[in-house]
């Protein structure tokens, strides 16, 4: 099905970025993996090519860029070229979202050179150990000092990009009000503030380059230029950014499951059973034609999408039922097209086998589809 | 998800439709499906209010429109109402274009005024009893007379609108060559030819009120000027018209799990259960929510195949694309919405228990699942 | 998969039922279907051959038998003959057990011949307009009189059988205790009771030979030798029979479901498609075996339950367990038959269309498969 | 549901077996999956409890148990005490049968003491790099020498056990017919041969502390008595035992998906979700109960087949049909129960991660799901 959301400039960039991953990320890929996380200087090129600070203001050295497209044309060569770039998503479609709305001219100065720069990398810390995602219940506490500034303490757990970040937008309570909502605050922690420690990296199912820590804060002081937005109104600002955040996953889910179709199509044709190609059987026919409509399905879903999150008209429960199909989809998907493997859908070595591994935590992060279905079925007036 | 599709010309045209059905046809629809046939007056009403002939050219007394976006508002109209409208739909989106497009001059005088004015109903006879799909095993046959007519005979089954039309497009064979896919025509058969016979009124799972009957033609004379299109080139014209014939397929596939949705909604919340309702049980929630959300996703890809039409871009494996993935959709939306409705669901006086029985032909007819799989495999280069 | 439940009696009461419903009802169903109900004299007829009454101790004429094996022989063969027995199916696996279970000498001496004859017919009527399967919501009251018996007052909905049914089984309230639970009653309704109506036969999907009606209380009179059982102890008496009764459905469901892979493999064997049975498809080859593999499992698991019943140990749980497993496998499976049949599937002159609309409700009746998730995830310690 | 196969000698050796896993295995689990394959010193262990050689005869030092349920209660103990077994499994399972029924009263002198030891451990060689599931593609070839010798070359893929085994049966073509079937003969190469070379450990998406291998034969010399069974007849032999084999992988599965629903019970009753346990959410309650109904079905239905396997009435059609079952349901359970760990889910600490990963093979050896279907629609008569 023709796309129609892109224009030249969209198409320019994804030459930009297709060539930077098959030509300096690609051969590297196992060496992240085997590390657990990919190297700072990467993101560094990356920033030079003016990819990674694609969305950062033009006078900081960004690329000045609105519309999220951009991203999208990331994320799309991400899945295409077999590279995932977990920390960097969340780097650039999640947290950097929060800087660039919520940052003081201060801020700005400090710190969007380096997001523009690809130098400076970040990471949110929301989830705790036993909280799970129901934010209300978040233990991570943050002391007034008299100065303005506050005393951290808490341990954050599933933190995405928390080995690399240099900044840290750390979800805390900073006032013990009633409502289990309100209180809360985005604070920044910088790499090498004193009482700040990462955990070890934690060992996934898959996405194996992405860094993927537990953080630990023992009263690490937070100076006032530090807070993030306002003050107590943490809520409201993370809630901004959930459909951005979520169609970022979304669009993510979709493009690896056109790159699942792209690599099953060439291994059935390529793969001999009984005689003849595994393609030209009718069950590898019709197991492919079924998953690709589906897939066509979700492409034009996140197409439209994402117009209508360029637009500003992207409600939270839309972006909820785009991540829930695309998502649940993307599961049945890269789980049909490992079997049309055969036994070498289940070695490690295979592209399939990974993004099998890879793809089952799309269900689960960024709220559950289970988190979706409350928010769309409240849209629903249920 | 909002829609971007429409304009106020068409939602003008939405509310004529709406006010028709919902005023002239919706009290009589119990009676039509008694009698397993909707009257022709209903059919005369709607051309009267410009619907049925929105297409015809405006100097032959229709509404000289060329989008189909317009059929697609009285189709959905139709879904949202409750009011199937089987064999209008086949009247409209399937037949009318082949005359609409391959009519000569001297066919438009004769014809073009009562499809304008509803007084001509029109059906398509392809399929044959022991045929199926599979149109290169057409035998109905007619045989050259020396005045360019033919004598045509044979039968054909599950015809919609074969109680009520006037004219019938059979597909049969004019000459024998070898070649299985060519020497097929179109001849229009009218009312009072002698030879032509209808059958009974099958009984079907579904679709009441769609007169579907056999045909039986013994030896009916087709002159010269009754012959559609370019003699010998029926697959050519039948296969023109597929991407607009499965597209209105899909397009009413999602307005009717779209419909079932809003029902189900609505009895969920009339209806207590343990002494609560039952909207407000997780599992109605959990299962409304899912279906809403891949019911968003297929209303998104028929709006934008809907475009693509109008742009002549649509080709036949998108299309095959869309029929697949809306029709499988809507079978398992009718299901969980029936199995939410518990006993009432299946009680024939239940618009849900009739949506159910319904739906069930839209994964077959106009091409089944199984066809349009093999349609897109060879479109992946399967 | 070798059945091993089965012995020669068995066989020899499965050659006799086979052989009654092949002469003597087949030739009749159709006409059974146009009004409704399955005439009486077949019953009479099935009591003379030993087959109604099998459980009716010998002393009043009947069979004698314990094992619920025979009745599982009956409904067996009713499903392979494709001849669907609603009514008598409640008669003898739900309403029967309790008569034989709870009646006092006196009842078995006025009742017990009529049972085993096959003269009286039986119903049972819980189901409230508006209630549903929540038994504590039940309406019907009856009064207590000076006498010991009681004034029927109230309305039953969705009761099979009621149309024939001599005797209905009325679950009404009789005591306004509390405790939501108790103070229900099993009330006999005879034929003929003043203030007794039944309503019009109610419209279905399917299941057309089924009487289902709604019943009419209207200060009927009880008197006291017309309770059944402890008066007060519905629930509990109720209960005593669900394993049965759903094991019952959960049978009916795996006949049907080989019935319907039979008779899907006869016509995929007998249509050609492309110039190839359809059966020679890789498709259809896939499709069947699935199903197949899945019946299988299903079949063996109701023959264990079924050797548990007759050794008592088949608990409520386990029951649930069966009935939701089969009955959703039940839909599957005929839907996807269906599915193979193309558009001959569509037609009510198809058996598999018929066995499509006729399994919708085993998901429903005898506790949804929702009621169903309830009671195992009790039993889990959820 | 009860189960009905096992007596107190069963249940005594399943103390013995549990035992030993807990006390002996589990601790060392890790660091087995670090290594890729599990020490000998486990195997000579669990040959001095009389569990590996239970099936050897006893004056060879094993245990004489004809009986395959002392097998499934050694693999059902590792399910459920989350300690995967596989080497083991094919090596008690699939290649000592072969062993066991083949072996001439030399070859059984020369091997069953180490195989009731458990100092001698197996593997069987089929698969090849490109000719997959289909032997008769297999080009790994002997040469006959003129002592009735032979020389092998050829290398083998995807070898469970190759790392440790002692013995390994190639499947090799020992004469060049024309029949691609035939000429198939089972050769044993022992470890220490010249020209015998094992490659690297294969990375599997699961199973760590199985030890996968390639396999390279260069013109090993196998000696007239390394012949095992008739010369020529491999595919008979090897049929031989596909129902045990496959059997052997459904008790797994089901096995796996009872462990799988037991973690997350425990999970969800442990984990505080918006303030209340998951295990109290409607959604958790109706998967479990869901995934309970199916696999008790899938418990009844290997439990079955195990009693058939016993009486040898298992044929291979059957067999295939529990794989089919029970491998498809035990994707959708480990699937499912993930989900419900949420975020957790995704740790490779979590076991039920482990058994996710480690459940995914299960659909594709011993012959895929796809093979399965073949052979079931086979024995339908398609």
């Amino acid at each position: 099905m023709r796309r129609t959301i892109f224009d030249s400039d969209h198409e320019q960039f994804r030459q930009t970025v297709m060539a930077a991953l098959e030509r300096d990320i690609a051969p590297r890929v196992e060496a992240f993996e085997r590390q657990g996380h990919i190297d700072r200087d990467v993101f560094v090129q990356l920033g030079e090519l003016g990819i990674i600070g694609i969305q950062v203001p033009e006078h900081f050295g960004g690329g000045g860029q609105r519309s999220f497209k951009f991203n999208a044309v990331i994320f799309e060569a991400s899945a295409h070229t077999r590279i995932p770039l977990g920390a960097l998503q969340v780097h650039m479609n999640v947290v950097m979202p929060y800087f660039l709305k919520y940052s003081t001219p201060a801020q700005q100065q400090r710190w969007f050179p380096g997001l523009a720069s690809g130098e400076t990398l970040t990471a949110i810390a929301m989830t705790e150990p036993g909280a799970g995602s129901d934010l209300a219940g978040i233990a991570a506490a943050a002391t007034p000092r008299g100065d303005g500034g506050y005393l951290l303490s808490g341990s954050k757990t599933f933190i995405t990009g928390g080995y690399n970040a240099d900044l840290v937008v750390v979800v805390a309570r900073t006032s013990a009000e009633e409502n289990r909502r309100s209180g809360m605050s985005l604070l920044v922690v910088e790499e090498g503030m004193t009482g700040f420690a990462r955990g070890r990296k934690l060992s996934k199912l898959g996405l194996g380059t992405q860094d993927t820590v537990e953080l630990f804060f023992d009263e690490v002081y937070i100076p006032p230029d530090n807070v993030l937005g306002e003050t107590g109104a943490a809520f409201t600002l993370l809630a901004s950014n959930l459909p951005q955040e979520r169609l970022s996953i979304a669009l993510s889910a979709v493009a690896m499951s056109e790159a699942a179709l792209t690599e099953t199509i060439a291994y059935t044709k390529g793969r001999n059973v009984f005689g003849k190609p595994l393609s030209t059987f009718q069950n590898s026919k019709f197991e492919l034609a079924d998953m690709g409509a589906s897939v066509t399905a979700a492409r034009v879903l996140v197409d439209h999408a994402l117009e209508a999150l360029d637009a500003g008209a992207l409600t939270p429960a839309d972006a909820a039922r785009v991540k829930l199909f695309t998502t649940e989809l993307q599961g049945r998907v890269v789980d049909r097209c490992l079997q049309l493997h055969g036994g070498y859908g289940y070695m490690r070595e295979q592209p399939i086998t990974r993004m099998y591994a890879d793809a089952r935590v799309s269900r689960i992060y960024g709220g559950s589809s289970e988190v979706m279905k409350l928010i769309i079925s409240k849209d629903m007036g249920l």
